[in-house]
């Protein structure tokens, strides 16, 4: 039977760490999740309102095709700066991606991003041209680590799920033959995680463990096509978002990482509703760290790993609501 | 509060007709969803095994942003021939895309198609180099109407859902401001549409007057993360999909329409586990007649397009296994 990891965190996938960082006062924060080698990535973008960086870089076919870290940040567009400050910790770690070997020649290092849009929920906005970003992710970079706190931490400090607080969620799961799977999700959705009218997650039947609560829909539930529950009240273009990343120990290639990324949006479906609306970024990033060869045939063990992303990031969805408190 | 149109079929939308036709000696069909004059479309594509015809002309910044007609089909690669068929009743009708205006010049039928495979259910498919599927596009084409059958009829007539007899499904959703969404889906997956251990639907929760029967899960229901319960045993490469049509009468942009079909693949993620898999080849069309235009603001009736184009698409799928009898 598949279980929970150690942790029960994306951090219990070999070779990923996790830092975090918050300003309190501006009411945002960022997360990192750090490959300690370039790991095989992907990422699928469903949302109508994203923002993101490096991107294109994952597309396929292009000249690099594993990552150093990937980036998660509050902030909107200024949040994008928060991979500056992870570019510097891993320019000083000598890391990145590099065609000429010359100690004056830095490398390039390799962090997509992508923010979600906590610039009205009352923290403090008037830094002036000097967003704290870039320190942000410095100190995220610094922070890394195998354990960190879900709920009002990291990118998900200043964020909000439809009507509720929303917040940074994890979860991971490790099959009998020893696949490790991990999820993180900084969920600011414009949906409701909640099914209307209860206060059941819509991941409920994905939870291991009490591991969100435990609650489960009524016997005799029924709802409005048109009720949506705690959605948020006022969506406006842009202003919500859940960011995601997956990540397993199995050695993926690029494309196989983005059917991963592909099934893995099933997450998001199964966790949010309404979700991919014109107001929300979701996006997800994958990261493999190939520490174990995918077992035959592989396709299959594809599709396994790929619904193991979807329930993991549906469940790392719903602990993220559930443990900012509601 | 929202409910099903008149008959509970996408063709409650005003524009929208059906025709399908069967070959039981082949176990194989095709379902044509047929737009009265061009309609705005867009697709999503988000299966690891497409098949499929046309859908780079709805990539967007394409000369053609409407169609005549979407066609579905079985038969794998060979299916793709039914929207041959569906061009030649097109091209009789004097329907299509023209630039230049002469009676000698015929208009181009646009006629985006995909197909799921059912080669291998023990039909007879031994048909040489002629195979049945432009005559059953074209027969579907002269049947087109405001009603049609639901289960083993049209594209999901020799179709699986995982292991359990597929179909071809259908509902619809009218709202209070009088927008329709209907939804069509031949149902060919390799996931399962039951939860595991149970004879509930996964789209229970969308299910409205008991539509596929209106069995709920039990209230101590749990599963291993690796339990797909009535999956396909034995899956091949390309061998599984489920392919769908949204429509709607609203006004729609071609770039509307793509964000709809987006936030419809929540649809198939709420319905079927796993999804979206290697195996799989599921797409999603989307179909606007243009009768009304979105109240506003316009985004956030775009939203409520959208997510009633996942919760429309997810009882159609149900009602096409539902339909066939288990």
């Amino acid at each position: 039977m598949a279980k929970p990891g150690k942790n029960n965190l994306i951090t219990d996938v070999a070779g990923i760490s996790v830092g975090q960082a918050e300003d309190a006062r501006v009411r945002t924060g960022t997360t990192l999740i750090l490959a300690e080698k370039p790991a095989v990535a992907a990422v699928c973008v469903a949302g109508g309102g994203p923002g993101t960086r490096e991107t294109d870089l994952l597309a396929g076919g292009t000249l690099v095709d594993a990552v150093d870290a990937i980036c998660l940040s509050g902030g909107s567009a200024f949040g994008l700066a928060a991979a500056d400050g992870v570019a510097a910790g891993l320019k000083k770690a000598g890391r990145g991606f590099g065609l000429i070997d010359l100690p004056t020649v830095p490398k390039s290092p390799i962090v997509p991003a992508a923010i979600l849009y906590d610039l009205a929920n009352g923290g403090d906005k008037d830094w002036g041209e000097a967003s704290p970003y870039a320190a942000l992710g410095r100190k995220a970079y610094d922070n890394a680590s195998g354990t960190f706190r879900l709920g009002r931490a990291g990118a998900g400090y200043g964020a909000a799920a439809g009507a509720h607080l929303g917040g940074t969620g994890s979860a991971s799961i490790v099959t009998r033959d020893r696949i490790t799977v991990g999820a993180l999700a900084a969920v600011n959705c414009y949906g409701s995680v909640y099914m209307p009218g209860t206060d059941a997650f819509w991941a409920w039947p994905y939870e291991i463990d009490g591991e969100f609560g435990g609650v489960r829909p009524p016997s005799d539930f029924s709802m409005n096509a048109e009720d949506w529950g705690a959605a948020k009240l006022n969506p406006s273009l842009g202003q919500n978002t859940t960011i995601a990343c997956i990540a397993t120990d199995a050695i993926l290639t690029p494309d196989q990482a983005k059917r991963v990324a592909q099934m893995a949006l099933s997450g998001f479906s199964r966790a949010i509703r309404p979700v991919f609306a014109p107001f929300d970024g979701d996006a997800v990033f994958v990261l493999a760290t190939g520490k174990r060869a995918l077992p035959d045939p592989t396709a299959a063990t594809l599709a396994r790993i790929g619904e193991l992303a979807a329930s993991t990031l549906a469940r790392a969805i719903a602990r993220g609501v559930y443990m900012s408190g509601r």
